[in-house]
């Protein structure tokens, strides 16, 4: 039996024990300058999978390399375990007898999610490696859409005639060679293999022999179709706190399962891709991107960014001539501008958030946008009091005051409709809101803060 | 037996099936007008709670009143599931003693969440209503801190000495009245209650009655101490695809169970927070807020802003000769600064994200931080070359274009290490990066944009 291990790493002198301590890593550091194979191997065995995947990750590419060759443990769960970008790195290195036997001892539904952004190249070379029902289950996955049930579920079930009681149940399992690693319900099917219910080990461990199945079935169970998106599923799981689910296909018959381990997993990458996307960084950035990769990630979406900034420059030329004659403008303007792109991006985020968790729906957005514009309000009289206060002290001028004031009202009650109605709109168009609402209200937000401000300026104060 | 629900939901007329349909609100409406309490029973009555509770959250405050009062199928996992602003809302409306009665169905677990977010008077209204032993489990939980494992864990525990066989625990199983709704793992103790191992039930049913137990123990398991953070539990299940975990005292006695639900939840918290917390908004952000709610999360955050952009236009101040004398200034600056706090933007949120995920450590920062320089340096080197060219096609001056360019490569450069550096920093500060980053990256990329651009035109231009 195990020992206890009430820390998952070793602890480091730092405060963080969750995280990989710095002493491990000066050790394989030293290790692999001194080419020490079995010193490596002492340091890795221990490990978890996603540990040493970790560590790989956050080693730099030539130790990294100098390890793979020194190292011989690699298995299928470190390489399930990496980002994509290193994914590709180290199954271009790895022998091709080291990678058949490493991705040999993987469920199918590992394979799939380890194969499926490789090149097709290595994709070959995966597959080659795998014994013939293994290739067929994985090249079955594949063959479901991306970001798919299918290619979420596994194909390993614990399914039952829906008429068996306890006892047969359990003479079943203890008989059954081939029981997946992990499962927590067994799936009560029909003769046309239609899933009836499911029944939670707990439930089938705690009574009598000749109890049936069907009278300790779940209440309420939900089923998912093989083409349902992986988003969906696990915000379901999410929603109804769910452990595991069938998968059927279009017959309605089981084929699959997904585990709320899965899930999890989904729902954090969903949650992962909608932070970066807010923050315009393409969503396969990772800490170990190498430079050329990162590049890549960030600059098309400040290509982007740079067109509407010069959109938001082109208003404020019409009004070269008003900055020219009271300076003060150009000085305050980016404050205007600003403030609308803060408060917009408040708006955009919680929309975006809330389109995610199906909180914000036709039923609610018409209030929702009446309550952002009466917050746009609130806030902006708060904040245009304190600008004219700014306005009249630092530049000496009622009239400037009064219109920073005017426009950061305007620009507020702007940036809370833009904010929330943009996402909304995009959403509704099929466009993910996350993706492209940001740019959006900014460019928005920066238009009409200068144009208000500037053409208040030019009317009020010339 | 339940019968087959292929989805979630009804399916509405729009795409979205995981979504609640329209006609929902359009017969729950009717139904409030027309003071119908029988036609919203039976409306409401097939739902999950966690769709009740949506469907509350999405009414307007006068409806969700009216149907409050009209429905009486109000229960604990209802409650549960709703919006802390709204839980108070009803918490309040609902009469004691149907409270009483919703909230002694929970678990110990729920009831902990329910009630630690509750004004105390509150809190004390749901404590009175739980039987002695109810309230004593609640109240001993509530003595751990917020957000510990402590008070995520449920005490209901399936334990048995770890010398038993198979035989042995389904017997146990069989004879034991009060086991959890759901559990996944038997946890083994010594005799002073110590974890020594956990057996997934899959296997206790799936080998013969005279196996011992401790012979079917998971290779590796972990066990979490009351006072961990919750945070770090979910990473943990998160990052060791675990199931379920005991919980430990500080005499390394089991005291109670995390399972995998809860720590999906808190891990679905964790990204919610960091995606409102980097865009500047309150963490208990809600769709459903009131109107003085919403203003109450997103004014502080503004106020900031506004400090911050008072900041910059200092800067500017400092070269308003420069400005009058050259207004295509005025016209191009906000494009150095827009991309700064851009690219800034972008590099922040990777490091935020990675140092949640403890990828981002003492051993690769600094190989991180050379490439973020190099990236922005590359980036820049990019705009500068389409700044320069806009500067010398839109104001046919080389030296202004010149100039932008000059500043757009600083100002990258700066944004990605002020991006990558500030959140480490603040992390070893012990603030959490994703609460105060962005005001200072945007700050320094602000800063440093308009001082590079205005200060080498003075230079160059005059």
């Amino acid at each position: 039996m195990s020992e206890l291990q009430d820390h998952p790493v070793p602890d480091g002198e730092e405060g963080d024990e969750f995280a990989l301590p710095q002493k491990l890593f000066d050790e394989i550091l030293d290790a692999i300058e001194t080419a020490d194979a079995p010193r490596i191997d002492a340091i890795l065995e221990p490990l978890h999978a996603a540990d040493i995947a970790d560590l790989l990750e956050q080693l730099d590419f030539r130790d990294r390399r100098s390890l793979l060759g020194l190292w011989t443990g690699m298995d299928g769960e470190v390489l399930s375990e990496l980002d994509d970008n290193l994914r590709e790195e180290v199954i271009n290195e790895l022998p091709a007898d080291q990678l058949a036997e490493a991705v040999r001892e993987l469920e199918s539904d590992d394979v799939v999610d380890l194969v499926e952004d490789l090149e097709s190249a290595q994709q070959d070379a995966v597959l080659r490696a795998l014994d013939a029902p293994g290739r067929i289950a994985v090249e079955k996955a594949l063959a479901y859409p991306e970001y798919s049930a299918g290619r979420l579920m596994q194909v390993e079930i614990v399914r039952m005639p829906e008429d068996w009681n306890v006892g047969q149940a359990i003479d079943f399992m203890r008989g059954e060679e081939n029981l997946p690693d992990q499962f927590y319900h067994v799936v009560l099917v029909d003769v046309r293999l239609k899933p009836r219910g499911y029944v939670t080990l707990g439930r089938v461990l705690s009574h009598p022999r000749e109890m049936p199945l069907k009278d300790l079935a779940e209440e309420s169970f939900r089923t998912f179709h093989v083409e349902d998106k992986q988003g969906d599923v696990a915000y379901a799981f999410n929603q109804y706190h769910l452990i595991s689910a069938p998968v059927v296909d279009d017959e309605e018959r089981l084929v699959g399962v997904i585990t709320i381990d899965d899930a999890m997993e989904v729902l954090d990458e969903e949650a992962e891709e909608d932070i970066l996307r807010l923050a315009g960084v393409g969503i396969e950035s990772e800490i170990s991107d190498s430079t050329w990769g990162t590049v890549k990630q960030r600059l098309p979406w400040l290509a982007v960014n740079l067109l509407t900034a010069i959109i938001a420059s082109v208003v404020i030329s019409l009004f070269d001539e008003t900055i020219a004659a009271v300076v003060a403008l150009a000085i305050l303007m980016p404050i205007v501008a600003s403030m609308g792109g803060n408060a917009g991006t408040q708006s955009l985020t919680v929309a975006v958030r809330a389109i995610a968790t199906r909180d914000l729906t036709g039923s609610n957005v018409w209030r929702v946008l009446r309550r952002e514009m009466i917050v746009g309000l609130f806030n902006g009289v708060v904040f245009a009091a304190v600008m004219a206060a700014v306005g009249i002290v630092w530049f000496g001028s009622p009239a400037l005051g009064g219109v920073i004031a005017a426009a950061m009202v305007i620009n507020l009650v702007v940036a809370g409709l833009a904010g929330m109605g943009i996402p909304v709109l995009l959403d509704k168009l099929g466009v993910d809101p996350a993706l492209a609402s940001g740019t959006f209200v900014t460019t928005v937000t920066d238009v009409v803060g200068f144009f208000a401000f500037l053409g208040l300026a030019a009317m009020v104060l010339l």
